[in-house]
């Protein structure tokens, strides 16, 4: 018998067939003579209408009254799983944030779980009763609904695994899990099997949007092992159902490179002719951080009469309006800088752990996108990743060309 | 200044132009200088939704799931009132029942309060927060969420104006208050300005659905006035806005007759050739109330040789069905027993406290009626009401004819 958590995305639960079909990957488990306790996000575009009421309202709200209304989605759902599998004769109950408690602390709207009184719970659990947890929601210190920002339900399942020092969380899906690059792209990508932490942390951050950055992280620190998969199609033959997120140590055969991700949430900006002097980049990136511009790649060219240099970073894309306007006071006490910038840009990346105790992995990816002839404008690297800059219109071919130059193919 | 309670049903809150049209009123007391609680329905049509998704799982469900479901209608309310208010520069927050809390019985589904606790709550309001409360809903001894049946808002709002000791509780409803008769036959229908508890409850149990009748029932209890009022007429000229329901010492001038009501809700069954004995009635209606039918009017006549006699009473309709088949059954036994049945009935009834002392009411009704050639096939009365069972097609032309013989007509 293993304690499992099983959460639910809000395509797993749109419809009440759906919801359904979720009772019945509940019943297979328990069938097995699992204890299961599941995690529900709300009826997929719920949340997106109850936003839309408040934004109805004002702009500008309080985020208290904000959890309130929003968190009734998973209420919902939450109430309607366990009288689906209370239909299969089913044991369950539904237990809303503030009836655990999942405690957060009092940022309403983006909370963060600081405990779970796990021990009524697990009792409850332990009794042969499916514990059917709202996602998204706790209790914040006011004693009022707190919810944890968008797709904190992945957040909540993990913390929810770790109180319960649950066997495997499996997060359901409509993918059935993480690809060695994106299959819309890439039409030989493959399923990956077993995926470590910090690959899954560095895949996530960089577009493969399969699970929320946040529950990763908790998920690597509290040691607990994620199993992504989907909820509409069957595993077949004796693959494993979905993609496993383990630590590192459980991955036998090290790939020297796990995927290749991309992402066209960037932009970049150019500041040409700046002074090549200590405290300038401080004079860019202090406004820049102080309009909560998030900046990303970094790139300054040595200039040869030391004297003017040239800098180049990328920021999100939604930001690069804002951006634009805290450069332009910059560019009162900068006289003689010039700024360039392009939306015209995607990131790609190629992520594994291998990478580490490999050399040559990032002159690789050099090469082949040379032999493409295609352009780099900025690199970034951290241990285990190599992002590149490109002119957008070469995403398709990057991403494919490396896939096959690293042995990813489906096949090969 | 007073200390209100606002109460704002389904329709008017079924959409944020509503919701904020409902903000509008309550910023119209707090500018009047007045304390408020406000108590909120689900959005018209949400617990509909919500009810529908219980029963698409299973026609036979857990109530406690239930009502974790449809208490969230309620709940989103809450939070989008408190949100309008805001806008409008008025401090408020919304209270879900648990939050208050409002203690129910164990009884989900259909749970009554048992007790409010009001200190936190007053102490909020008196700071000059206006508290926005889900109705519908309170938390049971074990827990978890309870509702109180359906139209339980009128109840939630009349309890919490008694735990509050509030000075009115105004029902904000699609009317603007209770009529001497329903308007959509009688044009010549006025409003009622006041009327007394008891004959509002008799005017609710035969027909004029504008409050629950257990909401009047506890306001009668618990001394709470309640006015119904519409959220959307502004009250013309020097008139009350809406109709008060007081008690009777209240009203200066009683009117004999307050109001003519009417019910097309039973159905008449006449027994043939019932043996004139004594406990035969109970061999009738002990297998009906063992078969949960509310039996209402009740007649029998006087066999002239004392062998045989005949029984006619009235039922819901809706339960016409089942009572014909537990008839069916009594028959076996009560040999030579005839069943006859109609649904084309209706239950006209003339409502007043006046009549208590006033001699000839009744023989009034019953002379209006036969001149207009209305035969009358059951009749039953109370202190305050006279009802009478006739052939449905008769309804409009007996409600009207009463209406004018009393005196009710407007500007008479």
């Amino acid at each position: 018998m293993s304690l499992l958590v099983l959460k639910f995305g809000g395509t797993s639960v749109a419809t009440i067939p759906a919801i359904e079909n979720a009772a019945d990957k509940v019943a297979a488990e328990i069938k097995n003579g699992h204890k299961v306790a599941v995690v529900v996000s709300a009826m997929s575009g719920v949340t997106n209408q109850l936003v839309a009421y408040c934004t109805e309202i004002s702009q500008i709200f309080d985020p208290c009254e904000y959890d309130a209304v929003v968190a009734s989605g998973e209420q919902v759902t939450s109430g309607l799983l366990a009288l689906a599998l209370q239909k299969r004769k089913i044991s369950a109950r539904s237990w809303q944030g503030w009836q655990v408690p999942i405690n957060t602390d009092i940022v309403h709207g983006k909370a963060r779980i600081e405990s779970i009184y796990a021990e009524k719970l697990k009792s409850s659990i332990m009794q042969g009763h499916v514990a059917v947890l709202a996602g998204f929601q706790g209790i914040a210190p006011d004693g009022r609904i707190a919810t944890l920002g968008r797709g904190g339900s992945d957040t909540s399942a993990v913390a929810v695994a770790a109180a319960l020092k649950a066997d495997r969380c499996d997060i359901y899906t409509d993918v059935d899990g993480v690809y060695t690059a994106d299959p819309r792209i890439v039409n030989r990508a493959r399923k990956i099997n077993k995926i470590s932490y910090e690959e899954m942390l560095e895949m996530a951050s960089v577009g493969a949007k399969v699970l929320q950055t946040r529950s990763v992280e908790l998920a690597m620190k509290e040691k607990v092992t994620i199993q992504v998969l989907s909820s509409f199609e069957e595993a077949a033959g004796s693959d494993l159902p979905g993609t496993l997120v383990v630590n590192e140590d459980q991955i036998v055969e090290q790939e020297v490179v796990s995927g290749v991700a991309h992402s066209r949430d960037d932009a970049k900006v150019t500041l040409r002719n700046l002074p090549d002097l200590p405290g300038v980049a401080a004079r860019v990136f202090g406004p820049l951080a102080d309009a909560a511009v998030n900046v990303d790649m970094i790139v300054q060219n040595v200039s040869p009469d030391h004297k003017n240099t040239d800098l180049t970073f990328t920021v999100p894309r939604a930001d690069l309006p804002k951006t634009l306007q805290v450069l332009k006071e910059v560019s009162k006490e900068l006289t003689g800088m010039r700024v360039e910038s392009s939306a015209d840009v995607s990131k790609v990346s190629i992520v594994g752990i291998g990478m580490r105790s490999h050399v040559g992995v990032a002159q690789k990816m050099f090469t082949v996108l040379a032999e493409k002839g295609i352009n780099i404008q900025v690199i970034t690297t951290s241990e285990i990743k190599v992002s590149v800059l490109i002119s957008e219109e070469y995403t398709e071919l990057a991403v494919r060309s490396l896939h096959t130059a690293y042995g990813l193919d489906h096949g090969s």
